[in-house]
């Protein structure tokens, strides 16, 4: 649904007609852009909170810098919603998010003012010090580099990376320290408490005002001037605000801490920065949700609402009469709880997604045995790798795509060692609205590769349960279980744990002539293509796989003894995925059948809706019936020339 | 070969044993241990300054804890010799690195002393936080965690990730930072330079020695003693020593620096920490190589020497009158600045393995335009990222298993933005000496999978530069080059640049009833095969494909129209590796064919030398013709019965 935007914001088409403004109509352009953000995202969803937390810095940004030569780059990007108002998409802003519209984050292939792809956090420093060398490199030395990012992504271990890179290269590299104290969920970790020490720093905060515009006057005036400049800088550092110096130990001139919402000082402070070389951090106090209040005092649940009205903050849900069937991270979250009440031995890890995977549940429930350590798959890992080695059984919530953040260790510190690591990937396969950062496509592939891994799927809430309580039993070596986003098929789904034997499958229904072979939930698809090919009296079987690896091959023996035509669904990548695990089978014991894999295909799939992405692949229960009845019609075929 | 211990060494098979010595007795059994390290080292081989550097940590480590009780994890673990030798592998430590051998690095089925395995940097912080949360959980509260980790891999982002949780745990944790300013090549990064700030700060060095034992006593007394203890210590280190607190912004106790190579005052030190709870940080002051005056003088040659005389300092090298073909890894580095010279927008790329990868080659030819960014590799490839959107062209030299740590910036950050970068992975295969956590097995299987990527292999050093002058012309988006460790098979290997069609394989010879596809430098195994098996008169045709991905779709067809037999040979995992490509190929056109894939088995693959183990996974020579022989067999009795 489109909205209409505000008498100034509509004359932006751009941000050359932002820097037309006169300074003092900058505070009224970012009231409009703040109300521009809550009626469209009101009424079409998406992310919230964190666009409303930078519509200063935004908006200075764009005014102070000569974008997109200039090159800004937002870190993680669910915050860059004003930026994309700005540059050239106010009219198309209400296809955020839908299939064939604009992305819900920047993206190189959609505007020249996104300069780097984002999604997931922690890379624009790194990206940006890329920018910079490069420029500095072409002689390109009047040119800007920016990377904005919030103090949760700061935690993630490649931002550190790149500081400490950054601290050593000359290149024109500002780094804007977002602090509002949020990832999705309250960000953790020493570097949170640290941040808020300065902050709160009364003695340091009187004399800093000053000090930005002093020393970019200073600077102007030549190296001399500049080596001068510096010095005094360091001594009144020094003497009033002792901490400050993590980030000057590592070369960055640290200046700060800035009322990130005061957009007429963001813009004076940014302009001087301008004329202060070398790598520099700007650190901006600013609020998540600011300026709509519900979102200023509950910043988790405002991170991405979905509709809601705006005048009564009520956030809609799908009525329904029936009961529904819960998601899938809900069942994670409560049998976590569940199993942990009777087994000591079970830990919770979650690098900052408490709240995205059901984590919360156990973190609430159990305080002293659930852990957000923060944005840090990597470490998330490895730790659960050292709490394995002391004989417990760590539980590993790591969404799919970010999964890859942490695959080395996956290897290297539980796969070799074959400690007994849970590692449940919520998100896998196609998510939807957040596109293709965020789909979950290549975890079969990758983790199938990997010795003494288990990897599964289940297909419904039942399974879900039944593998977790299977993970944690003595003995089973470290376990992947991988399941999608949204909602499993069950609405009667807390039942008796099973044991499920490591690489057993099921027969979902027999059949006749063909065979479908399913990996984790998109088997429900089957289910549905199933029931409407019987109609059509085309009878396939259908096995549910459960495992990746071990394969059944009892199970799969079965199949290609019985079946001359073969049809494997996954939602998850065709190169390498379960689908050629089955081809591996074949090869490997001489089995010769006619073989369909559907999957994602190997290119970049876009966001959209789910449902909408499965048929855009072909694997949803459309595809399904389409490729059975090719497959059937063959058969038929054959037969009828034999 | 065995060496004879010193008297003392001698007596210590155990650290209990160890434990039994006085004090005064510890600086002679560092020396004996420090000789016997030299003696072993130099006629064995093997990893050679950096335990020396770590001799007297590791005998104080062992003296004053409780091991293995008590958890000590050397981070990267090639300086645990010393670890090993006084911990029951004194007698068997001439087997390292041997197939069937102990391993070069700490391995936990290997010894309970080895608490966890490592090989890959930055590990140590995050597992001992693991171990020391779970003994708090368990009311272990006496056992002490302590990772020993150098400041190279300090800067390794997961180490970051690690620090700042472990700053909010009260878990018993000590960080022994062994600070020596080198990894495999000296260090680089503003974290380095800090390091060396603190160690240089005379004011402070003279109050830090008496500080540590103070404060445990204090601690010794209580709570309310303790807290006092606390505030007098920041008081003094505010005054004294601003810069460190980067620790202790982290909520770190940092005590130091202190002499890494004086053994009673370690052990003191490392007595009075046991007592100050919390996470906690030890600045220790090592010199690599020590005490082998020509490795201290030049300790990135003498980090791995190979075999060399101890007294007069020679490295051993095998004599041959002929010409020896080059390492791939040098003729990477040369082709990469003779490709630069003439194409601007060429940079070169490594996580701080300039001699390692060769870069250190055009680090010194173009020392603007080849970066060493650390131990870093997540940034590396985000930063390679940075630098081609503004029209360059990075080659980016990582390691296959160290590619790992970069995984989701290789996806999210070239591939899904579709950005020009070349990713050299070395060390690609099976690796040798190194074992498990180096082999270079997955790199085919988790990079195939992955949208718009080129993946190629070459089968020799012409190869490789032609891949390399092909993957710098515009238009070829991002590109990965495996290539082995070790030297190829071409003397004269500098030969004129030919550009090679993006998917194209070739024909290396026809052959009858029989085809071998291979895919890299494993394709000279193929040749030694064939050429042996005409011989015997069997003849198969050799493709060498180049490609795994994108396939080559011609010459496929015309295998599979021509051969009903196919062997696929790749030095990398079987599960979703390339001949699990070429299974995709037929399922997709409907080919049917008996074909065998040799490759790395579904297993942890141990350490051995490189052409040992391609022999134990069956795709050397022989393997290649004893699976050639049945298949040959069995077209012969297929021909016989039809």
């Amino acid at each position: 649904m489109q909205v209409e935007a505000g008498p100034l914001l509509q004359r932006i088409n751009y941000p050359s007609d932002l820097r037309k403004l006169k300074v003092n109509e900058l505070e009224m352009l970012c009231d409009e852009l703040r109300q521009f953000i809550i009626d469209i995202v009101s009424v079409n969803g998406g992310h919230f909170a964190a666009s409303l937390g930078v519509v200063e810095l935004t908006v200075a940004l764009h005014y102070v810098l000569n974008t997109p030569y200039d090159q800004i780059i937002f870190d993680v990007g669910h915050q860059a919603y004003g930026h994309k108002i700005l540059t050239g998409r106010r009219e198309v802003f209400h296809t955020n998010r839908v299939l064939g519209g604009i992305s819900g984050f920047p993206k190189r292939s959609e505007s020249a003012y996104d300069t780097f792809g984002v999604g997931h956090s922690s890379t624009s420093i790194s990206a940006a010090l890329g920018m910079a060398v490069a420029s500095a490199y072409k002689g390109e030395t009047d040119k800007q580099h920016v990377a904005i990012i919030g103090d949760g992504a700061l935690t993630g271990g490649m931002a550190f990376e790149a500081l400490n890179h950054a601290g050593i290269e000359k290149s024109n590299l500002l780094v804007i320290l977002n602090d509002n104290c949020m990832s999705i969920d309250p960000n953790v970790g020493a570097m949170k408490e640290y941040l808020t020490s300065i902050t709160t720093s009364k003695s340091y905060n009187k004399f800093r005002d000053e000090l930005v515009a002093v020393l970019a006057k200073i600077s102007k005036k030549g190296p001399d001037a500049y080596g001068w400049a510096k010095k005094l800088e360091q001594s009144i550092k020094g003497t009033l605000l002792k901490n400050a110096n993590l980030f000057e130990s590592l070369n960055f001139r640290y200046f700060g801490p800035v009322d990130g919402h005061d957009v007429v000082k963001l813009a004076k402070t940014l302009e001087d920065l301008k004329h202060i070389p070398g790598p520099k951090l700007l650190h901006a106090v600013t609020v998540k949700g600011k300026g709509y209040a519900l979102a200023e005092k509950d910043q988790t649940k405002w991170h991405a609402p979905g509709l809601f009205d705006k005048i009564t903050g009520e956030i809609k849900k799908s009525v329904s009469d029936k009961p529904q069937p819960p998601k899938f991270q809900d069942v994670f979250g409560h049998t976590l709880v569940e199993l942990a009440e009777s087994n000591g031995k079970i830990m919770g890890i979650t690098p900052a997604m408490p709240s995205g995977s059901s984590m919360n549940i156990m973190m609430k429930a159990m305080p002293d045995r659930a852990f957000d350590v923060g944005i840090a798959e990597q470490h998330a890992v490895t730790f659960s790798a050292g709490l394995a080695t002391q004989g417990l059984i760590p539980f590993c919530n790591i969404y799919s795509s970010f999964m890859q953040r942490g695959y080395d260790q996956v290897i290297h510190d539980v796969a070799l060692q074959n400690l007994p690591v849970v590692f449940c990937l919520d998100r896998a396969g196609l998510v939807g609205a957040d596109g293709p950062t965020h789909h979950g496509a290549y975890d079969i592939a990758f983790m199938r590769c990997i010795p003494n891994l288990t990897v599964s799927a289940p297909m419904n809430e039942e399974e879900l349960r039944n593998l977790m309580y299977t993970a944690q039993l003595p003995e089973k070596g470290p376990f992947v279980i991988r399941y999608p986003r949204g909602n499993g098929v069950m609405v009667d789904w807390k039942r008796p744990f099973a044991e499920i034997s490591i690489g057993k499958g099921r027969k979902v229904n027999d059949g006749e002539e063909l065979a479908i072979l399913s990996f984790g939930a998109i088997g429900n698809e089957v289910v549905k293509a199933v029931q409407l090919l019987n109609q059509e009296a085309i009878y396939p079987a259908h096995y549910d796989l459960r495992f990746a690896k071990p394969l059944d091959e009892e199970l799969l023996h079965e199949v290609f003894s019985t079946y001359r035509k073969v049809i494997t669904v996954e939602d998850g990548t065709l190169l390498g995925g379960v689908g050629s695990a089955v081809l591996e089978f074949m090869a490997d014991h001489g089995y010769q059948a006619e073989i369909v894999r559907l999957g994602i295909p190997d290119e970049v799939v876009e966001h959209g809706e789910q449902a909408e992405l499965w048929k855009l692949c072909g694997y949803d229960s459309v595809g399904i019936i389409a490729t059975s009845k090719k497959l059937a019609r063959s058969i038929r075929t054959d037969s009828m020339v034999s």
